[in-house]
């Protein structure tokens, strides 16, 4: 019985691996379709986005029958409960890059993002990019080195995301109306992805040491 | 023992039900102060949320609890772990009615939408409050009537959501770009609150008929 649940447990961790996994290949091509107007690689993105869909729903039907069957406790029950709220935001990063590439896709052959804020974007990319491979990474060692890495990540990309804001209301922006949309979009868009990586690794963090740190305490 | 489980059962669906008022109640306000530029009935909504992630935090320590001390199995455990995804969803909602008040509080004296949009923006936050009540409802009285409206409400926010987007990219539009920004993001709070809401009623109505309805079928 025991065997069999540790295997399961296992079988979870895995998926949220795979899952992780799949998210950054989504980022890192979403990226690609968005800086480089590349629509086929956006359609790419969006059509591989079910496969997320899936698999988040996989591995939630594999915890509620570990729950059912093995009646877990401790420190097991919480490993199993996190894992649902890991899928969920895992699932969600999914949309996200899906989203950026609807955005690359929506404006083909045009690209999305004006000249004067190419720089930007090209870092709050990378940085989402990093976060989610620094996901993985913690879902795969459970060292929490990678923790304060994506931590540092989301504050710069805060700053980023602020900063965009403020040259759309600087005099000097004179884009249409609908790459101020878009602009504010992909930013916010951006934003979320790697807020969602944050909760991602504050609940390893947790499950890991058992402390739970406020959301104030990790920006 | 029997009789405890069924107690805590009952206190995990009360504190969603007092979760979904107190969204309820958040929404309400913020539309009065985005609407009205009412810097602090804004700044009330902005405090008052912190209770609500104090209810969601409780409520998820508690469907911990009866996991780990009653090993609920079957529909009992459906039950417990749709719980944990509802309150997320709702702790959610409240973030947004949150965010709508920060952009009234941010633009205060001003009001944040310009005259052309008002129609649309009242309709879509009476949409959001409409939805809000009805989850409500149906997490008082799992009559899965108000799915059908809670599904038609949501199509409709989708529509004006589209249209905030035409009027933006038609050659008529001109107001700030700090405007745009506003615009864009607004529309977007209210068309998550919206989703969010739709998914907590998936969700009831999974655990009250055992169906899952796949998310395409429900737009």
């Amino acid at each position: 019985m025991r065997k069999v649940f540790q295997a399961e447990l296992h079988q979870i961790g895995e998926e949220l691996i795979e899952i992780s996994t799949l998210v950054t290949e989504a980022m890192e091509k979403s990226v690609r379709a968005f800086a480089g107007a590349d629509v086929e690689l956006a359609q790419e993105v969006i059509a591989a986005d079910a496969r997320i869909d899936f698999l988040q729903n996989d591995l939630d039907e594999r915890a509620i029958d570990v729950l059912a069957l093995q009646g877990p406790v401790a420190s097991d029950l919480r490993m199993i409960v996190g894992s649902l709220r890991m899928s969920a935001s895992l699932e969600r990063m999914g949309d996200l890059a899906r989203h950026v590439a609807q955005l690359a896709r929506l404006r083909y052959p045009s690209t999305v993002i004006p000249a004067s804020l190419t720089a930007t974007f090209d870092e709050l990319a990378e940085l989402d990019i990093l976060i989610s491979h620094k996901v993985t990474e913690l879902l795969e060692t459970r060292e929490l080195a990678s923790v304060t890495d994506i931590q540092s990540a989301k504050a710069r990309i805060s700053e980023l995301h602020g900063s965009v804001f403020k040259a759309i209301a600087s005099p000097d922006w004179n884009e249409s109306a609908a790459t101020t949309v878009d602009v504010t979009l992909a930013s916010r868009y951006f934003e979320r992805f790697g807020d969602h990586g944050v909760s991602v690794a504050r609940k390893v963090s947790y499950l890991v040491t058992g402390q739970w740190q406020p959301e104030g305490f990790m920006v």
